[in-house]
């Protein structure tokens, strides 16, 4: 018979972007106050889905290829709403632009997230495992009400998510073994970038991250 | 006449053990026990004051003049231990050892520190700048329910206080100009050096946090 090895979970890390805070949701209705307030008229979602997917998204594979050096999630947002705002011919202040750049520091948490966090946080170690900066994830759990025991960020571990770097510095700074930690999020290739370290994962399907026409990441 | 630059302190940075914590309370504390229910005869006090002391401030010292690599506070603590236990023929099982090691993860907070904080927190960032790890800083606060925004440590910056590259690097993670910190420390060598790079200060006394015949960093 083969011998029986049980590994106890110690701590949590979590995806932030989609799967704890609803970043599509938050960001429409930020832009779309700007209409309100100031009258630009644009379609704001292929906006959003433009600033996510290409900006950052891409933005950070852009790091992770070498074509631009490491830098923070804000400031590759910056760069893609400049260009967005450009494009569009948007004229808002240096101050507007910055506080629209600083949105994604205000996101909304799911309906399930603060009162799941607060009971998983009497069991575990709960912690962000984010491509996002560290000042991003403080204000965003101040905004949200989001307890974290810990933030973990592509910004200490010095490499963006899916790298294997991310995941191993996150465990050596949890002090724990890779099996020790459960990799928790909304995206397979997060999970399965985790798994391949050796964390354990767990999916939680949000199938609303993407709007109402997603497509990717609905079943495990 | 001249120009009034008003600076708003945005996150308040604060030294853990002595300024948050009763690190030789609760450790004496733990080694009593050790006393009470292992029947272990030593001189509790000059044990935990030389652990302290010699072991990991000397520790710390010994890293920054390149002597010894950089390493945890977990590290240097645990070399400093087994030293310890060696010197007064205490042979305690590995299991225990590392439990004693642990136990500057189960430091207890100084009757105004929780209270304090939750109230502070509402107006600013609330974070560690501590040469203590990460793990161990984070288990000390759901130990002692220390309500912290954010874990910033030696560990991440690279770099032990008083070296102004931890306050610095500190800064920028926390995305502020050194002149919106306020650093918060019983210890003027730690205020010092974060003024040094253009923090705010405050001091706040803990006369006992030596014990009963403490000199140091009693009046500002």
């Amino acid at each position: 018979m083969g011998q029986l090895i049980v590994t106890h979970i110690r701590a949590l890390t979590f995806d932030v972007f989609g799967t704890v805070v609803d970043w599509r949701g938050s960001i429409l209705r930020e832009c779309q106050r700007l209409s309100e307030v100031d009258g630009i008229t644009t379609d704001w979602e292929s906006f959003v889905d433009s600033w996510r997917y290409d900006g950052y998204i891409g933005g950070i594979q852009q790091v992770r290829s070498g074509e631009i050096p490491f830098q923070t999630t804000d400031s590759l947002h910056r760069l893609h709403l400049d260009k967005l705002l450009s494009e569009r011919n948007i004229s808002l202040t240096e101050e507007r632009t910055n506080y629209l750049n600083q949105s994604w520091h205000r996101l909304d948490p799911w309906p399930d997230t603060i009162g799941g966090l607060h009971r998983l946080r009497n069991k575990f170690v709960v912690a962000t495992l984010s491509n996002g900066n560290i000042s991003l994830l403080a204000n965003m759990a101040k905004h949200a009400g989001i307890p974290w025991d810990c933030l973990l960020s592509a910004e200490i571990t010095g490499a963006f998510k899916p790298d294997p770097e991310c995941y191993k510095k996150a465990a050596l700074l949890l002090d724990c073994k890779p099996e020790e930690i459960l990799m928790v999020a909304a995206h397979k290739g997060d999970l399965l970038a985790a798994a391949e370290v050796g964390f354990k994962t767990a999916f939680i399907p949000r199938p609303l991250e993407a709007g109402p026409n997603q497509k990717k990441d609905l079943i495990k």
